[in-house]
């Protein structure tokens, strides 16, 4: 096991009916002037917005609004939301909505105190040392941002996927209520699973030894999964169902699974270009880049996903040849995709083959390699979308 | 799954070496004058107390010493050093040991800022409200106490064990080298073990219905312990299986593992009888204690611990027979327990059948029923502890 530290201040609430304290957590964690940022409007639509902004009246909080976050959050609502934040002495923001709204909401938090471009910590010219408080009010189980300090931005002039982190990005506070995700389309949700399910994988696949506390957990977690989606696609009113998946994305991504081992983050940035490129869904583009990925690398260490396989999907070990047992793995887990509604190919996300090139050369690696599990050059990249394109 | 919050703001510092920055930590979380709190002397002779010393000199930090916290800690060295803290201008209490030296910084810690008597904390008359910063430095892989907000103090005069809880108590930060837990004897180690195990444990057996993520991530825990505790008795100074079991014991009680669900802590209940009569280690009353209780409760949800016996101990499901399952899980629980040195009844542990009376006496149920999994008189208790004389 690598040294670490481990520092996740988060207050999680979790519950039903939950979002109805969020006044009491703001005055609790100093805010006095809230800025309420949610997306295109189901939360304004269900009454969620209402419910928050009666609750922060009842303490007293002043607040403005920002709506507008679309998936793949721009950076052009961040700079706005940055310029309202200063003229209106906004001293807490809280984010009212699924992964890009948090996402947007931490590209804020860190701009508003920062005499730079806010870009600047996404492009790499910068780290972030100073960042505004952040709440959440979390409506869809995927990202995992309300309980990490990463976020992701898209920048609206190129269309490319940058992403930051700090640990002054992590929310102060969390309020997961499951009833709010129940009314989530099936296809959402599937994407919200297969990116959860991503976060644990990306930790899963590691080069470090002797790591079975994390390794164990992280399968505690995929077996969650794996029991509990199905249930919530077939029923999506299931509020156990739906609080065992929320509980689990928070706990994927927090990073409690992933200490003291190196971590493989490739697919989510191969993923990053597709979603780039094709403004589709993160977790179906995952759905796509995931499997192939794990077919190319397989031949690496066949035994993790052996045990993955074995553990993780119940597949029988296969001892004279274990590589047949780690191949059913990976087939276990795209079946298990296509069981959910996830596309699993180039042709059923709407990617097009012949943007291959276009997709490797905005990973940026400039004929180098990307560093983890296995290291990939632009050639490895392409043969993973090449996989991508004839998976069945 | 039961509405909760969760609040585990400890900053944890893993690995080789680590105990050699605690400065930069006590100066990043505001401590200017320390009191270094440790027991009877291993941590002074090891020569972990003067690299404390040094990091804390090289970072300019002023301090004083309390050595001599015993194993099952008592309240009169609390008394002392909330004394030496106010009269020295303590404003922030590092304990260097395992739980008892934790939970004793702990009393030391809450009762600097209190006008009353800091037991009354622990006797149910007050609760915390203001508490000194806690930083650990975890000598033995056990407590939890490292990312805990709970503290159990023994009275001196009555010998009584006593617990009190707040987040106010959770460490600012821990620091965890496995390192410093390789020179443990095979007993302690297995105690240490054994009370990891029986947090864990604690938790698991629930009724709440509904709580796969985490039933998973117990069961995750207990199987990382089932692996690794014979290797570091077999090998005191496998870095890797210390680690393991060091991450493991801190997860298993800073709650992650526990929310939104009800939990048992009968078996620590009787126990903490048991180790304030005898004076024995909290560990091995456990091991003595913790099977026996689940035989006595094991009729109350026979599936329950066939799913622990199946997926735990990997019995074989006897679906015609489910109890039978049921029955080889704890037996293969108690096997586990002899074959890292844990004594399984009363003689083993040194304790008498006819003190049976006095302890379920000690423990103040006055005639009525202490909560949990399944409810239990004093009678029951009573035959609990007759199991626990009776077990081979």
């Amino acid at each position: 096991m690598d040294n670490f530290d481990f520092f996740s201040p988060t207050e999680f609430v979790f519950g039903k009916g939950r979002e109805n304290e969020v006044g009491k957590y703001v005055r609790k964690h100093g805010g006095t002037k809230v800025l309420i940022h949610y997306g295109s409007g189901s939360a304004v639509k269900s009454g969620l917005v209402d419910r928050v902004k009666a609750s922060l009246k009842s303490e007293g909080i002043d607040f403005i609004e920002l709506g507008g976050v679309k998936p793949n959050p721009r950076d052009t609502l961040v700079y706005t939301g940055i310029d309202e934040c200063r003229s209106n002495g906004v001293d807490f923001i809280l984010a009212v909505g699924g992964g890009s709204c948090i996402d947007s909401a931490k590209g804020i938090a860190c701009g508003v105190p920062y005499e730079g471009d806010f870009w600047d910590f996404y492009s790499g010219k910068a780290v972030v040392s100073k960042a505004l408080p952040i709440g959440t009010i979390l409506t869809i189980a995927a990202a995992g941002s309300e309980g990490s300090g990463a976020s992701v931005v898209t920048q609206e002039s190129t269309m490319l996927k940058r992403d930051t982190g700090s640990d002054l990005l992590r929310p102060v506070f969390s309020i997961l209520n499951p009833e709010l995700t129940c009314t989530l389309p099936a296809f959402q949700t599937g994407c919200g699973a297969t990116d959860i399910m991503a976060h644990i994988f990306e930790r899963y696949f590691t080069n470090t030894r002797e790591v079975e506390v994390t390794d164990r957990l992280c399968e505690a977690l995929l077996l969650t999964m794996i029991k509990e989606t199905p249930r919530v696609i077939a029923d999506p009113y299931n509020y156990e169902a739906r609080a065992n998946i929320m509980w689990a994305g928070t706990v994927a991504h927090n990073d409690i699974v992933g200490v003291g081992r190196s971590q493989d983050w490739n697919s989510h940035g191969i993923e990053h270009e597709l979603s780039g490129l094709y403004d589709v869904a993160h977790g179906a583009g995952l759905a796509v880049v995931m499997p192939s990925w794990m077919e190319f690398v397989m031949s690496h260490d066949v035994m993790r996903f052996a045990r993955m396989a074995t553990r993780v999907f119940g597949c029988q070990m296969n001892f004279d040849h274990p590589e047949v047992t780690a191949k059913e793995g990976i087939y276990a887990f795209r079946s298990f995709l296509k069981s959910i509604g996830m596309p699993i190919n180039f042709e059923s996300l709407g990617a097009k083959a012949s943007d291959i090139p276009t997709l490797v050369h905005n990973l940026g690696l400039n004929g180098g390699k990307t560093g983890g599990f296995v290291s990939l050059s632009e050639e490895d990249v392409a043969s993973i979308l090449q996989i991508a394109v004839d998976a069945k």
